[in-house]
């Protein structure tokens, strides 16, 4: 191998292959710090054509590639195994914001760019780059597309995968293909874009995107309303929908459980209510008219549904402040739940109609094996999708319950399989799950993904071991 | 060929299995009625185990199979070539709705039903199903899927492809892959859904989809502005997203020629003003809220663009009557164009930022060859994508100018390219511009389409010599 790392070190520069422990450390551990892979080198290219280069390089010596943008994943698709065989290829270096066309509302990004950063630039030109999620001061557009992220603008704009017009691609076989297109419509043949969307870097490596903007609102505004049932929620929904169309941009659903913990480990933070609901609705209305508009808007919604005994309280934020401290408690219950202890997560979707029975029944059935576990469940109930985390009994110690995960897994994912859902909703399979979802998917499907990944890596060097 | 037939007949019926010429007509002329081919068999299975069964017979007999729906393609992608050695694969006989989920905002439906059937069982429901186009009528939404059709909300809703949810689809092999999933967020491998979509059948047949719903808007208010430029259209445009977010749902632009053939052919209609204008604008608001507050806003956005010097005058619809009217002016341009005489019909996208360098470079190229030959510019130019008609000069006959098509193409197409745009924005590649293709797209890109149709259809018995 020696050979072929002195020829990366001829393409790219010695200073950017790495083979100390101490510099490969941050690439080979994930996010969560669950895992530790080794590498045999990580790779620093500067460039698509160093990425080629790259890429051909390791065809010529058989060398599997882990393509790696910010590593924020949460399973496990962005760090190589332990056999040290691989090589990260981080694409942090093409970080180019290469052209913002405010008329077309694109902008073309290399892979490589903090989200956060293009998120800026956009705002600059004045327009909004709607996707949004926990890790944007790290993760990177390459990333997001790789992982087909969500986040929590999705019931209005999408995932990545709808806010992605075209795409550079390093292939397989170190060529490039240059399908960086800004158009709303193209019908020239088979859609290369979103297959390698999602594909989790194993089918070739994304190097540059055109990605879509809109046109910034002119108000945002936020409301805490409070109510019984999940069932509610979906009506509310439905007349958020009716009443509001597209201006409805965020519909997040959290149990009183989930609040209660962001009270108890941060109480810093102003509980909006008086007394516990069982269930509380976060709602953002983007408006393209005025602050005056949203909010006339958002006041005839919240009294209809009380009218109707949809909800039983409703708390309007007014001003900007306000609306931050709303979302801020939506944005604490991950770490209300990590200072709680250790946790089962589970990143699941359900048909919107079905969210109901589903939380009803996979609570009992989980009440069932393991009596007084308490649920953390929250998330995007717009889009379907469910952070259903499960915390141990109080008199149970974490690590005793974490030791029974598969169970607890498969009580929840069997359940999501009979409402036909999704066990990975907005992060992927990565290397955590694509073992479980076998469980799940048919054969037929099964060997569909697998002749596309062989005709596309025939020779199986791109992100071996991870999605399939 | 006589003991596949036979097990066809015993597989699907002898009823449906149509081999005399009379029988076969309708599916082997295509929709413009410019070529006729040939088909062994024209096959109409009722249901998917039925169509599962025909392509494993025909996996057996290596008998390539053309799946049609309604058959009102644009590119000779539904009919079969003039072999004989194909057989049609009528969806048509598909045609239930299986299920509308009003609350998950799905419909379930199989391939074989009408584009205008399933807009009104969604609307029976008190959803919107935004798909909407010339041929709703006769169309299928098999078919809208496997070209992925656009029409004429784009703008708002995207097109099939992002209404779409799930599949149902029979493989090259015969085997049935159940991907009728109706979920909003679903990251568990690769994105087959849209591999299928927009592969005319050459991957596999559609049997069924997931379509998204959304709520009825409350109104839905038209104007017709006219102005000098393109370039003013696209300050327009970007001054109604601004205004009107996503409420803005429709966006036509018309050049004065398209109109002035409406008023020449049709003398019955209303034209909207009393000077000829170089350029009009068809614009729709879709309100969530009310009739009043769109016609404020429309009304709003007219002040300001006619405050701006942005347009020259306006006509704003008042009444569903007139919205239909003015809407009627634009829906009638390709019969006018028909009813005077033949012309070369280009289907394109363009960035929108490039539009009016576009327009006024390809009009020069075009008046340089073809002096004095009429432009008949018109096109869903909210989404980039004109229909850049080409008219004979006056004094030449339209025959003769017919015979000059490959010349016409090829200025047109090569200008499209230089401007990053696509010479099949709408229609598909079919067997009519299967060829052209190849000088626009790289071989990378063709490889890379090629590897997967050998992937998923080896015996390339999927619609063969279509799109690739």
């Amino acid at each position: 191998m020696q050979e072929f790392l002195d020829s990366c070190r001829k393409l790219i520069g010695s200073d950017h292959v790495l083979t100390q422990d101490a510099d490969t450390l941050a690439f080979v551990v994930d996010w969560r710090q669950r895992f530790q892979g080794k590498a045999l080198a990580v790779l620093r290219p500067a460039s698509t054509a160093e990425v080629a280069g790259v890429v051909t390089l390791c065809n010529q010596f058989r060398v599997a590639i882990v393509p790696q943008g910010g590593n924020t994943g949460l399973v496990l698709g962005s760090v190589p195994d332990d056999s040290g065989k691989a090589v990260v290829l981080s694409l942090k270096r093409l970080n180019k914001i290469r052209r913002i066309d405010a008329i077309n509302n694109t902008m073309t990004v290399e892979a490589g760019c903090i989200l956060a950063d293009i998120q800026s630039a956009a705002e600059q030109s004045h327009r909004l780059l709607p996707l949004s999620l926990a890790s944007e001061g790290s993760c990177t557009i390459g990333g997001n597309l790789s992982t087909n992220a969500g986040g929590t603008a999705v019931l209005r704009y999408g995932n990545t995968r709808e806010l992605c017009l075209g795409l550079e691609v390093v292939t397989a076989g170190g060529e490039v293909w240059e399908g960086l297109r800004g158009l709303r419509k193209d019908n020239t043949g088979y859609d290369l874009r979103d297959l390698f969307i999602g594909a989790e870097g194993t089918l070739g490596i994304i190097t540059a995107a055109v990605i879509k903007l809109f046109p910034q609102p002119k108000a945002r505004l936020t409301a805490l309303v409070a109510l019984k049932t999940p069932d509610d929620a979906l009506q509310l929904l439905a007349m958020a929908q009716a009443h509001c169309g597209a201006s409805l941009t965020a519909f997040e659903l959290m149990s009183d459980f989930s609040l209660h913990l962001v009270g108890k480990h941060f109480p810093q933070m102003q509980q909006p209510y008086a007394r516990r609901h069982a269930h509380y609705v976060l709602l953002e209305l983007s408006d393209s008219e005025s602050e005056q508009h949203a909010g006339q808007l958002l006041e005839n919604l919240v009294a209809e549904a009380l009218d109707k005994d949809l909800i039983e309280d409703a708390v309007v934020a007014t001003s900007l402040a306000q609306s931050r401290a709303l979302w801020n408690l939506r944005e604490h219950i991950s770490m209300a739940q990590a200072a709680e202890g250790k946790n089962i997560k589970h990143d699941i979707s359900i048909p919107i109609s079905d969210i109901g029975r589903f939380i009803s029944q996979t609570d009992a059935l989980l009440q069932q094996h393991f009596p007084a576990c308490r649920m953390v469940t929250f998330g995007h109930l717009g889009d379907g999708n469910l952070h259903y985390n499960v915390s141990p009994p109080e008199n149970m110690p974490d690590t005793l319950f974490i030791q029974r995960q598969a169970e607890v897994n498969l009580i929840v994912h069997d359940s999501v399989n009979r409402f036909g859902g999704s066990i990975s909703a907005e992060h992927g399979l990565g290397a955590l799950k694509k073992e479980e979802i076998l469980r799940y998917k048919s054969d037929i499907e099964m060997n569909l993904m697998r002749a596309i990944k062989t005709a596309l890596d025939p020779q199986n060097l791109m992100n071996p071991g991870k999605l399939l």
